[in-house]
């Protein structure tokens, strides 16, 4: 399994080389330790008759989770909703576990989610890995981390398609990324979500602050 | 006057209309507002014989403060060192005036103080608007406004140059943007530019935290 794991690392790294750093190789090792380290501390919550986390799953699907990803994905990489199980049988993984990855892959998005969150609550039922590996990306996109990154997306966008990128970052911030923390799946990354969700709203209180203030500070 | 200062401000949002978000219109409006508030309040705090702020030269000269501006400046536009003075004769402005103007405009940056602290200093006492527009312009990089230009001015320069704009953000806010504090002119600004460093320093406690805390949280 070590080579299998090695062997995707080494793949997704090159995958992710042409992405921007909103949606990087540093994005994916944060969301696998995250990831990681809800898995560890949800063992020790979780009742004792539940199954134990596949830590393989959680490995594969962690690092695997953005391939495919339709903001980023070009003509030449095929069909996006087969990308991760076919890379995984290239490399002999065992069926089950590449069709569990790609499970995790296809539902592991918020947009995904909003579609259709009937079909993610039973697809976590049956595989739990998804609610750690998701709890892990939205991790990412709150706190500073989630700050730097959703400024960065929109001024590559604003860049490529016009806009206003900072006024459209810190809308987004507001609109979006403040009602993740509602649909965190495990103890752990609600209340991690929680404490990233605080830093956010304080930083968009320092923004408005400074953007409407008088002299920048409270009153 | 207020004609020129009208002419002034349609030429601005002309000129800063190609650049991106972290250097546009809103910019400079920011800075006008921030060196309004900075000269009502020095004008309470300096001792009773300083000569008075010239509120024109602060708006004039916090309109224009990027015209000029090398990272944006394009072969058509002509001399930087002059494009100020020249448009400000253009619209008829008294020489004088047009004179002041140009030379707060080319002293008003950390890079022309850093090259020479002296003339800076020298270039203060004649021109007492200089350390208000100055201490406004460095407001503009700090606190959560600053954060947020920062990042996307780096992910601009990524798309275009490459290299890592998340990472080389965060850096500039250690190596570049607290020392700014120490810059600051006017006794508002400093004032001003220690609550927004804070505001820097928390953020880049938060993500330092984030990025290698095993909870990503405080231990």
């Amino acid at each position: 399994m070590d080579e299998i794991i090695k062997a995707t690392e080494a793949y997704v790294r090159q995958y992710m080389s042409h992405n921007d750093s909103s949606h990087d190789f540093s994005h994916i090792t944060r969301v696998l330790r995250l990831a990681q380290n809800i898995a560890a501390r949800e063992t020790c919550l979780r009742p004792v008759s539940s199954r134990p986390y596949d830590t393989n799953i959680i490995a594969l699907a962690a690092l695997l989770h953005d391939v495919g990803d339709r903001k980023y994905i070009k003509s030449t990489d095929g069909d996006p909703a087969t990308l991760v199980l076919n890379f995984l049988l290239s490399i002999n993984a065992p069926p089950d576990l590449a069709h569990t990855v790609q499970e995790i892959c296809t539902h592991v998005s918020y947009s995904s989610e909003i579609a259709d969150p009937e079909k993610v609550r039973r697809m976590i039922e049956e595989i739990p890995e998804l609610a750690v590996v998701q709890d892990a990306d939205r991790l990412d996109a709150l706190g500073a981390v989630g700050i730097g990154r959703c400024f960065h997306f929109a001024a590559v966008k604003e860049v490529k398609e016009g806009g206003k990128g900072m006024e459209d970052a810190v809308r987004h911030f507001g609109k979006k990324l403040v009602r993740l923390e509602g649909w965190m799946k495990t103890e752990t990354g609600r209340e991690m979500a929680r404490i990233r969700t605080e830093r956010l709203r304080e930083y968009v209180g320092w923004w408005k602050e400074e953007v409407a203030g008088p002299l920048g500070r409270s009153n």
